[in-house]
């Protein structure tokens, strides 16, 4: 517990290529419910009274009419209302947890119950480093942002968009993406779904991955789409679901609410149409294909009265998130929501405060697949190779509060060290401190914790520069995990050929 | 909603000569209950094996152990030993909750039970906004951080040593600290402790100002001590809780426990010490003042195994706020813990990280009275400007999501409002929407939810030097609180005659 030298700290920092001790978060942390029987009665009357009376759009995609109408849903036009006792018993053959296989069966992942799994940002069309500044994305930086996402022992899964590839085609872009995420890292990820041929393509070469008889009987794949609230869903949502729920793989279905615009400016009744409108997608998978994985989104962000735009981090989302989580708890899905969410343009405070109440409004609602836990930045629109680094750095924290708790052991009230201290004293030398100081706390790799004088002297450097200077050393250090080579050929042969 | 300008922006910065609009905070959301009922047995079993077995040493104040002894406790020594029940019994003497009450009555704050107060940081030596850097504290800088406090409507309290005055001569520093707060503000404060002549002019000074009839009936100012952990109490604390209760006035009393220093390396049984400190702090002041208000404070940092300095914001202190909330409540006393806690020098993002997490954990637990809610820096040694409100615009979040939880009216349900919008439409211009959307949203005073092209053309601040912006234009429209001339003079020539 020596003050350290510069040098210990400069081979820390490098010492960046950690592997992933702990696959995914298995939570020994009570639920926060923060309902009461009267605010859940009113809530689900609500969900039941969008489905019966309100109904759910299905647009687009006349096969999902056609499904919908043969299970024996009322239609009317393209609105499908449905008994909202029915819904909820489709809802009811979703399992309440599955496990998405990785290519490495050690990174695989239990998505759902007590279960929480960290995956990065998706989607965003740009991407900013401190030295070469805010640019599009490309193939280069998505591969960048890939191999970190794989590295860093904090993020369990790899997502998919971790930014935009702009300069790879649009209908070429889903393989190049798919094939990096299983090139690059051995973590478990998503597949395209912005068009049906391309959810297919990804499921085809999941099956190249894992081979058909693993795929048949596991989750190895998975598709994230949003809904087009309020209230309707297109043919993207209802064609990923028929590819990837057909083949009895993952679909995460997201109504994306900004209150006030795509819901009423009002949080309980966002949250209440985000359910409504994701158990509609839901019971229409369980239609597709009883028993497939469905992970229940949710997204819900505050406004800015003064700009109009999207706010994150605010009241009104970290409230959703709590009551979220205990809706989907009693509704029995797999939840995915919130996320280290901010405004901000650049890794600032602003961005900070927000991610963090954001993210730990996420980690307490005991949210099963938190895309978007590292690396969002101006709303979603940029990945920040900076904030990526140093939101997985708080993830640790969180995953340590959420698997441990409050040790009560024994040996974590340490009576025998009271025999060795006096009053007044320190335990900095006791053997209970010997014994256990090694693993009691997290140490995160971008926290300066030097006094003052110690910080100037190294540079006076602020969060953002130190996780310029570690991203760029874990690149350095970047393997490629092992693949079979045969494996590694086919994969590229059905790019070939699909291109 | 339409777009701001850069002159509507401007305005809006500037007109922050707010005042509080709700005095403190009346919790709605539920709390989060960690402990199952094994863990908690093993906690107080730990709590009482402390009191009756180990003991606590009281040192330097002779009175203290003949008060001790006269009450019936075991003295060994200096150690006090006592049965637990009798000490519990005891602290169940002090009121579970209480007001303070400001010279303004619409400011007075109710302590305890459901309801949560935000006060500044207390203790450093240092201060640093972004114009002067770092140096020591002072008296100009002193009074302009009580002003800032006392204009900010997200903080309920002004504390007291909000920077240390170091020009000022430590024996006259407390009454011109004292003078400040009860002239330049009209919230409720604190007062010294350091000696006991300080304290007894503290009360001397609230006297004045409250008259001594309110005083006798009501707390109008506390003490905030700390004790000497682990296991010592010296006479700082038991001669500022004579004082202090002897007046029926209160006192927070706050063990300090660096995890594997001041206590073992463990967070539980830090937890577990720091409960049995302070409840025979407790059960002390209410031997002198039976019913006297008192806090429970704690105060737990983890260490950097590097460097062996204290680190914030970390998963450890996260998990002992939860925990001694809950313990709190069940010993039925006010608690004091967290606050937004970094070991950052400067208002970066590591910053905003650690002091969110340890907020929002602090906010969730319960806490009281919060001391150290906003303007902390590099470990408790430097109040930052920025900082100070940077913390207080992110508390006015924490005090919508307490205050209101999920409003689940009718209203707020909103069904008028889906006749109003199609599948795919937007709420943008609903009845619903007109009726509620200027209420709907907390808006943070810092936060830039601008787009990228917007804010560049604005500067390209991050949220520091908007920060360095807001607290110099809220000292511009700075206005002392109005108060009688009588009183004034009185509290003056106090002052003088102690000098």
């Amino acid at each position: 517990m020596a003050r350290r030298s510069r040098s210990a700290r400069r081979s820390d920092t490098s010492a960046a290529k950690a592997v992933n001790a702990s696959p995914f978060i298995q939570r020994r942390l009570p639920f926060y419910e923060v309902l009461d029987e009267e605010q859940i009665i009113k809530l689900e009357a609500q969900v039941d009274w969008l489905i019966q009376d309100v109904g759910i759009a299905f647009r687009d995609d006349s096969e999902a009419l056609r499904i919908w109408k043969e299970a024996g849903a009322n239609i009317d036009g393209d609105i499908v209302r449905a008994p909202a006792d029915w819904i909820r018993a489709l809802c009811a053959k979703a399992p309440s947890q599955f496990t998405q296989l990785a290519r490495n069966p050690d990174k695989s992942v239990t998505i759902g119950g007590k279960n929480q799994v960290f995956a990065p940002i998706y989607g965003a069309p740009f991407v900013r480093d401190l030295s070469k500044g805010r640019r599009y994305g490309d193939m280069a930086s998505f591969e960048q942002l890939v191999k970190l996402a794989y590295m860093h022992p904090n993020l369990h899964h790899t997502g998919l968009v971790i930014c935009e590839p702009c300069d790879v085609p649009v209908s070429k872009r889903h393989l190049d993406m798919v094939l990096a995420h299983m090139t690059l890292s051995d973590k478990p990820h998503l597949g395209a779904i912005t068009e049906m041929s391309r959810a297919q393509d990804s499921v085809a070469m999941a099956e190249i991955l894992h081979g058909a008889d693993v795929m048949e009987e596991n989750c190895v794949i998975m598709g994230n789409v949003n809904t087009n609230s309020p209230l309707l869903v297109d043919k993207v949502v209802t064609e990923a679901i028929r590819v990837y729920c057909g083949r009895n793989q993952g679909i995460v279905v997201v109504p994306f609410i900004l209150s006030g615009a795509m819901g009423p400016v009002s949080t309980a009744a966002s949250v209440a149409q985000a359910m409504a409108e994701a158990m509609m997608c839901c019971a229409f998978s369980q239609i597709v294909r009883p028993g497939a994985p469905f992970v229940l989104g949710n997204f819900l962000s505050s406004m800015s009265l003064k700009s109009g735009a999207p706010t994150f981090g605010m009241p009104e989302p970290v409230i959703s998130n709590y009551a979220i989580g205990q809706l989907a708890r009693r509704a029995g899905l797999p939840l995915r929501c919130g996320g280290s969410l901010t405004a901000s343009k650049i890794e600032d405070a602003q961005a900070a405060y927000e991610s963090a109440d954001s993210m730990h409004s996420t980690m307490l609602a005991g949210a099963n697949y938190v895309l978007h836990a590292a690396g969002w930045l101006e709303g979603g629109l940029c990945t920040g190779y900076e904030k990526l680094i140093m939101d997985a750095d708080r993830l640790g924290s969180y995953q340590k509060v959420l698997d441990q708790g409050l040790d009560c052991s024994d040996e974590a009230l340490a009576r025998d060290a009271y025999s060795e201290v006096a009053p007044g004293g320190h335990f900095l030398g006791s053997a209970h401190t010997m014994r256990n100081y090694k693993t009691a706390f997290y140490e995160p790799k971008l926290s300066d914790s030097e006094n003052v004088e110690s910080w100037e002297d190294l540079g006076s450097k602020d969060m953002r520069q130190r996780a310029y200077e570690l991203w760029n050393s874990m690149l350095e250090h970047y393997e490629e995990p092992p693949m079979d080579d045969a494996k590694r050929e086919e994969l590229n042969a059905f790019g070939s050929k699909r291109k």
